[in-house]
């Protein structure tokens, strides 16, 4: 994988310009298959677009998910000391220890979803720097965190699930989004574990500040100065993944901002990704909207950890199952449309 | 079960005057738990309500899917012959030997989710009258369906899944919707399996003569009058399965109407039931709106079948290892809120 390690921003920005596209052969197998399946044509409706991406994406068909690998990073982030979460920063290693000894949400979820589930710490002793007083992390930083995240994309996984915790971290995702797409400090900023009215317009100003103390236009200078490590961890997994040809399942706002990043240097960029499902954050609709992703559920859910993207393997289980294992009308002398 | 039989209109009227509610002491149970786990409070959304609910109508703590059943009722419509499907009424027969052989969609879905499937065909050589002539079904028609429905509720389920086959049988859904809930016949009717406008325009005026010549106030005899013998025998199983301490995943636009049918006699009567989706049939947002009911999923899937709560099934597996299976902040040694 050495010639993939990412050296440099101006390094991985040439690899954000010459991206592989889908398989078409194996896009061009799904589509033939399924108007043959016993069903009205289109009536299984996103499950049928979910099984044709896997297709696609894997580059063979067809597709499978024998191995599904859900990666999540943890970080800690300098602005957590602002007053921005609900909750301390201590919890970030706590947290670390609950998927260690199995007991998060996202350790269930796995085990229901047959997901192998593997969790990296990323220098949690080491909290970014503060970004309303210049940038979290130098590019070095930054391509330390991306070449870590380059390694969960594995040869061989068939689909991965990516997620993050880190406590105070929907403060760096708002600011992201803001230097990415513009608009109100405001609307890009929501409640995350659930802070107060109070504290979410001290939120809301830290975002604000942190984009006027980080100017550049470059998106990888903008993924280190307001980013985080478990961001950009984040953005090298999901732009190793494609190199790969591994289709990827993002979680939440956190997560869909760290992609959002790639999607900023090259409008293609995510075609290889579903959006697991659309979180409560209000940012995270709204970037939704942006990016040109439709979410596949929406169950009032802001966890992160790549809860929502986990739940939504057991809706790609389905979806594929019903794509390869469905008779055909032939087979099953089942009478076609009048 | 004799004391549970439906043995008249009336005596089914009086099971449904006098329904048993949620099991407080087990839903006091799921809630003093939720806010202890490892996770921002509400921060799972509904997955959280879709464990309280299996608890509060299981009727037990912890709730449990060890047995997940799904029972798909297949009948014929004299509708039919009027040209309101997209394919011959012979389909329903040739998809219930796809369903018996495993190739459907719904097998796939079952085999994914460790969900148990039983297909009953109901009377397929004897299709219920047209009912723009008269009712579709006598009382004794009607009641024999239901009972047939009523053996779904096998004590020992968990959850029970319920779903339907039938050609034409969107035309008696939405029938049935617009004399339970009035409107225009063109709101309630959609275009099933795939029809075309000319044909979209003569279902909506079978649809409006259905209900003109079915007239009539007890939901029951709107049942007999423009249902069939899969959505009387849906309305069983709820019904049967209210009584019996066993909740229900609701599929589309079919199932969902045929319990509709209960709600009109008791709004309480389908408190025992989440709904897995919505169609893309544009009745049924309709439909879910008047009985106050949020489907879980929106994938724009109209295949029935129950494949729309089958993969629902899959979201409550994850809901409820969550619930059961997290650890609480005292166990994992997390701090709680600031």
């Amino acid at each position: 994988m050495k010639d993939r390690t990412f050296s440099s921003f101006s390094a991985v920005n040439a690899l954000l310009a010459d991206l592989p596209g889908p398989d078409q052969a194996a896009l061009a197998q799904a589509q033939a298959r399924e108007p043959q399946l016993t069903k009205p044509a289109g009536s299984l409706g996103r499950l049928e677009e979910i099984a044709h991406h896997l297709a696609a994406w894997q580059g063979h068909y067809p597709a499978r998910l024998d191995k599904v690998r859900a990666q999540i990073y943890a970080g800690n982030h300098g602005v957590a000391a602002l007053g921005v979460s609900a909750f301390p920063a201590a919890v970030t290693e706590q947290m670390v220890l609950n998927f260690q000894h199995g007991g998060a949400a996202i350790n269930q979820l796995c085990r229901t979803y047959d997901i192998e589930l593997a969790v990296t710490a990323l220098e949690l002793d080491h909290p970014t720097a503060d970004f309303t007083q210049g940038p979290a992390m130098s590019e070095a930083e930054c391509l330390a965190a991306m070449n870590i995240g380059a390694d969960a994309a594995k040869p061989g996984t068939d689909l991965l699930v990516l997620g993050e915790m880190g406590i105070g971290n929907t403060t760096p995702a708002a600011a992201l989004c803001l230097a990415l797409f513009g608009g109100e400090a405001a609307a890009w900023t929501g409640r995350g574990t659930g802070i107060d009215d109070q504290h979410l317009v001290l939120k809301t100003q830290v975002v604000a500040r942190a984009v006027a103390a980080n100017r550049g236009t470059d998106p990888l200078q903008r993924l280190a100065g307001l980013g985080g490590r478990e961001l950009a961890a984040i953005a090298g997994a999901v732009l190793a993944a494609r190199l790969r040809r591994i289709p990827v399942l993002l979680d939440g706002y956190v997560c869909t901002a760290a992609a959002a990043v790639l999607h900023a240097a090259n409008p293609q960029a995510l075609e290889h990704c579903l959006v697991g499902h659309s979180s409560v954050e209000p940012g995270h609709r709204r970037l939704l909207s942006a990016l040109g992703k439709r979410p596949l559920l929406d169950l009032e859910m802001r966890l992160g950890e790549g809860s929502g993207a986990a739940l939504a393997v057991g809706l790609a289980r389905g979806a594929l199952a019903c794509h390869n294992g469905m008779a055909t009308f032939a087979q099953a002398g089942v009478s076609g449309k009048d």
